[in-house]
């Protein structure tokens, strides 16, 4: 591949399967773990080391992340949320832990209970520990492009937060569209500053297709430069705010758009359909991916016979534009 | 508003309904179009005059075009197939005509049941009593974008088919990406390159987002100047070759984009919603607009009250990112 490298981080194992009813049996998390890893991403966020009571479908977080065949060259990174998790995720051999927390005070204490200078300082804690390993260590930002309670978030509030994590020495910052209220210009903005101070800081955009404009907001990131996303392979992951609205940038969606466009993503598209197509049987219900349904751009279809046949009332499609 | 202005098409009466197995009733299709007009649209594609026989859906064609309560500022069009198509529109005060044909020849052949040649040479016709009067004349080029039969369509043949039709003297040329196959480096190219050789054509593009592309693509238009486009209220209209994928661009998707961005569209989404809200009821099945599930950017909602509270227990959202 001659196109430009973006790098793609899987996140249903842990971001979608947390938010599902159904239990996926462990045995099934790391075959289908597995079937990810040779499918060539750049980083799986393979489950959270967060208390079983807390999120019952990730208490099996040890024998995933013991039993999984890791890849060389993908990063194997999981949710750490405090001190405990992290131990916990260093007796794994984990490659990088990710710390969540919000920019948005309101969703801060809704979505981890307690207020955000707690939070920054049980995160304090947690890279303190991790610090004295080589296990890497990244920032997810909540609501970074907006708070479904408090509305729009100061892009200098953003900025400020990943200053508070980069004086504390993370290698990487995810900003997070945690509800999909991001938009294009907004994006391309949020983007560039955040690069043009942090140039040392790996930056990821982590995009929520709730009202549509996952993939276009993926452009506007590319636009300024940024090289890697977090997506969930068939788009798994709800939002909490919006039944029945998809949740998480659909991975294979992601994918077929920059392998169009002529990005060198790294990733084996029909593998990920494949493992795509696996989703429904472990979660029971299907999943929002338009791309499982629709097949590729140039998955070709056989000409109906009717059309050859000439006549004219019993057409198949009509004046479709 | 001082953005720039983008044009927006509503297609949802004429391609939205003639996919739909439920017929909608003509006093409620005349109700919802009288809706749409109170939106501010540039351009409502009220309904197609076709054989009943072969669209059965809309056979009430001029019922509705002669009942509707037209807005000062909003083109009424209507899809025209044929010269006795042409005299119906004709009769009923159209403002425009607009016509169908496919680049690919597989595809007119499937959706229209003729060689291009052959519907050439009747559009030509029409094209030819249309002059006579002062109504406008745009040309719908299907699969400009991509052929589920054919795949890739070259940009010459596209530029071929829109030189054919401009030297009949059309004002306006729509490309459609009728299956949802195109990506944003193509659009932009085809776009720029139509622009260039068609300065004095008025352009739409319509896409579908069969594929989930269809905003990004529409980002990848107005990057070279494109300011029309196409778009279905609640997103009606499927895809015959993607059973469960979802058909053209939703237009409360399309404009809340837009609008965020800073174009002014001249719609208001507000009453965009709300006829959009009608929708299942008259077709008796949800429609696959996000933004009617998930509400506006800035629809704020309250902290739940389980996040005051402080039992960690009890979380209504857990670690979202």
């Amino acid at each position: 591949m001659t196109g430009k490298r973006v790098y793609i981080q899987e996140v249903a194992t842990r971001d979608g399967f947390q938010n599902e009813a159904q239990f996926v049996d462990t045995d099934a998390k790391i075959a289908l773990i597995d079937d990810l890893s040779t499918c060539g991403y750049a980083k799986i966020e393979v489950t959270s080391f967060t208390s079983p009571k807390a999120i019952p479908a990730l208490c099996d977080a040890e024998a995933v992340m013991h039993r999984i065949a890791r890849r060389e060259g993908t990063v194997y990174t999981v949710l750490v949320p405090n001190v405990r998790g992290a131990e916990r995720a260093l007796s794994c051999g984990v490659d990088e832990v990710n710390l969540v927390m919000s920019v948005s005070e309101s969703h801060n204490r809704t979505n981890l209970r307690m207020s955000r200078e707690q939070s920054f300082a049980q995160l304090r804690d947690v890279i303190g520990v991790v610090k004295q390993t080589k296990v890497a260590i990244n920032v997810s930002l909540s609501t970074a492009m907006g708070c479904p309670m408090e509305g729009d978030i100061a892009q200098e509030d953003v900025l400020g937060w990943t200053q508070r994590f980069a004086d504390l020495g993370v290698h990487g910052v995810t900003l997070c569209d945690t509800t999909g209220m991001a938009y294009p210009s907004q994006v391309g903005a949020l983007c560039a500053a955040t690069r043009e101070r942090f140039p040392a800081l790996e930056v990821t955009l982590h995009f929520h297709n709730t009202r549509g404009m996952a993939l276009a907001n993926t452009l506007a990131a590319l636009d300024v430069g940024v090289d890697r996303f977090d997506a969930s392979l068939g788009g798994l992951g709800g939002c909490p705010y919006a039944p029945g609205a998809t949740g998480n940038v659909c991975t294979e969606e992601l994918v077929h758009m920059l392998e169009l466009d002529g990005y060198d993503t790294g990733v084996d598209l029909s593998a990920l359909l494949s493992a795509s197509a696996l989703l429904p049987g472990l979660i029971g219900h299907d999943v929002p991916s338009q791309l499982l349904k629709a097949g590729r751009r140039l998955d070709l279809h056989a000409m109906p016979c009717a059309a050859c046949d000439g006549q004219p009332e019993q057409r198949a499609f009509v004046q479709e534009n």
